[in-house]
């Protein structure tokens, strides 16, 4: 099975926009067992899109196009597939009644020009899109078919899911099993993680293991291919049986679940409600937990006590503590912890306090100084970090960290 | 000038990695007047590199390949290019020695094995890598000029820089002026945008507009190019123009700024104080406003009152309001801006309380529905909103709503 990608955009070929479709589709593809031969990207001409079609019709039996299928001037896919092709671009009634849904379940009205995007290659089998206002669509050409599809990450991803990942599958004449599983683990280094999982992968046998570094995570990704499911099946669950033995609690979670699911999940099943109290992190964490729908049941309030006094005015820190220990401090940390859990009422409460930079540092509290601390029904614990980088990197890090203790003591009651 | 970019290797081709290489190119490139015409990306596989270059070679100029020139099994670059020219790969006595040279600057043995990365085909020229191990080299074959570079970016950028962008300007024939502007949109769709400036353009004398959605902003670019500085200079200022008048206070900013960095400047700028309540978007704007160094100087603290109880606890609602009013309204929304401007002191406050789904819908309020409330010195006033779309992007739309409110305030005073 031959598949290639063509990205289609000025924004993309003149590099404006990194182009991450295609990136996406390959790596979609290979875990299903089916290896990309190549990635083309053109520009929003009419003539490259057509010579970029012949490049690739013939020598593949799919081609994944995405992007120009917008209703501005400047997207012209539709009209290039469609002179390609050798057929009029006509008015797709199914598309036009997709988008006057779309609108009409928004409520809103739609702007005249909008319709230029239901015009496609007659007879082309449209695509659908259960997100956004432009169809994709499929286009035999030269024995080759071209799937078209809008270049909105969040769209595209959908429809691959959802018509083209079955459709491309539902062709391939000898079932090649692939199986691979995600391992994400937080608390150790790349080659830390390698190290310790050195005797999971079997060559001889078709399993293989990869890492790679997703801050501030390490993912481990499990691979085998071959062709009897069955001992491939228990050899792969005997690999993930070794990764978990041997990474124990670093392993914060598998598959497409992340940090974020893995605690939401916790605090339900455990029943016991949160509070937290947010300095240099400046609300990311209860962001990342209000990121996760139902929430509500477990997530009582959230204090961003960014300056000194309001440290003392929303969670009664006194101001002697502060100036006698600093604001960034184990002490004040317990304090914000302690304060919020009395005033929300919640079972437990996390703060977090400390030095995100570029300014603030002093001689023993460097940039990176952070203390965070967790106030639960019978006893308050603090611990320090340092953490390495620029502001970003301190934020994404500390709310991480912070993430991950949720997870650690919710596993432990 | 016909250049095109080709990027090598199987972590790119199966989308472990997002080819940035190719991107930063034809930015760097389009920024000095040349356009790049195509990316096409292939594996580590010695027939598909050969094919790639026959497939670019001769319609281009020049062609700028990255990646598989390191020591390890996989990388094919210099063999298939080798190959595809018809020369021997012969061990470069100019690159041996760089190699030499770095591991003795690193104070470090060199790991048998890694002279490979200096057999080259015959007579290929040089290209220094003043970062890493790995030198370029650039090998004509049939017309067209390939540049081989390293695919680690840091590397491949500081030879473009040095010898691959001098190399192509000075063979560019006749310099061409190219001038690019960037306009960053809030509150216009795409098509409103594109309406609103249809006049800008150009196209007879050089000056083109794009439009390009980055949501939940629509950016315009203008560009300009051409062989008369001044003229050229003048247009281009004269659509600035016209594109910042018929924009209005639609127009965020221009540039590199983000509506986060003119919020800050304008906070410090107005030297006035800001605290925040928010409900659905759970410490979101929070987070915008602390992202930005020095923000301590303006933002006095966040109340995230997720849940009814932390409303009436942490910012006075009373109780009989949200019983009578629904926590999702008006009155809630002023009266946490209120409460939240009284309790912290701040000279102005916004809150923020709506529906981000998927759950919390009722009849006359469903998921999007949302109220921002802004309380000053002297008022305080409600806006409602319906947002579409999944939580994540009313919870965007409602963040970047609120920065807009802040914004436009803060121009009016």
């Amino acid at each position: 099975m031959k598949v290639s990608t063509l990205s289609i955009g000025d924004e993309v070929l003149f590099g404006e926009i990194v182009d991450t479709n295609s990136a996406h589709i390959a790596a979609r593809l290979y875990d299903v067992g089916i290896t990309v031969r190549r990635h083309l990207c053109v520009g929003d001409s009419e003539p490259d899109i057509i010579e970029a079609m012949e490049a690739l019709a013939g020598s593949n039996d799919f081609v994944i196009a995405t992007g120009g299928l917008g209703p501005t001037v400047d997207d012209l896919t539709a009209k290039a597939a469609s002179k390609a092709a050798g057929r009029h671009l006509v008015l797709n009634d199914d598309a036009l009644a997709h988008l006057q849904q779309f609108y009409e379940k928004a409520g809103r009205q739609m702007l005249p020009g909008t319709e230029k995007q239901c015009m496609l290659p007659a007879k082309a089998v449209l695509v659908p899109n259960p997100v956004g206002t432009a169809c994709g669509f499929v286009l035999p050409f030269k024995g080759t078919h071209f799937f078209f599809l809008p270049g909105v990450p969040g769209e595209m991803k959908r429809m691959l899911e959802k018509t083209l990942v079955p459709s491309i599958l539902s062709k391939l004449q000898r079932k090649r099993v692939v199986r691979t599983r995600v391992f994400k683990v937080f608390g150790l280094s790349e080659t830390q993680t390698e190290s310790l999982l050195k005797d999971v992968a079997r060559p001889d046998q078709g399993l293989s293991v990869a890492y790679c570094v997703n801050f501030p995570e390490v993912f481990v990704k499990l691979r085998i291919e071959g062709d009897d499911e069955t001992r491939l099946s228990a050899l792969l669950d005997e690999g993930c049986r070794g990764t978990r033995d041997k990474l124990g609690d670093f392993l914060v979670t598998e598959g497409e679940d992340t940090i974020d699911t893995v605690v939401a999940r916790l605090f339900k099943e455990k029943g016991i409600t949160l509070s937290l109290a947010e300095s240099c992190t400046g609300g990311m964490i209860s962001k990342r937990i209000t990121d996760m729908a139902g929430s509500s049941s477990y997530f009582l309030e959230g204090a961003v006590t960014y300056g000194n006094p309001a440290k003392t005015r929303a969670l009664d820190i006194p101001a002697e503590l502060i100036a006698e220990r600093g604001a960034v401090s184990s002490a004040v940390a317990m304090a914000m912890a302690r304060g919020m859990r009395r005033k929300s009422g919640s079972d437990i409460a996390l703060a977090v306090t400390g030095i995100a930079g570029p300014d603030g540092a002093t001689t023993d509290k460097p940039v990176g100084t952070v203390y965070l601390a967790m106030a639960g029904p019978s006893d308050c614990k603090a611990k320090q970090y340092k953490f390495f980088g620029d502001r970003d990197r301190i934020r994404a890090m500390t709310a991480f960290t912070a993430l991950d203790w949720l997870r650690r003591y919710l596993l432990s009651i």
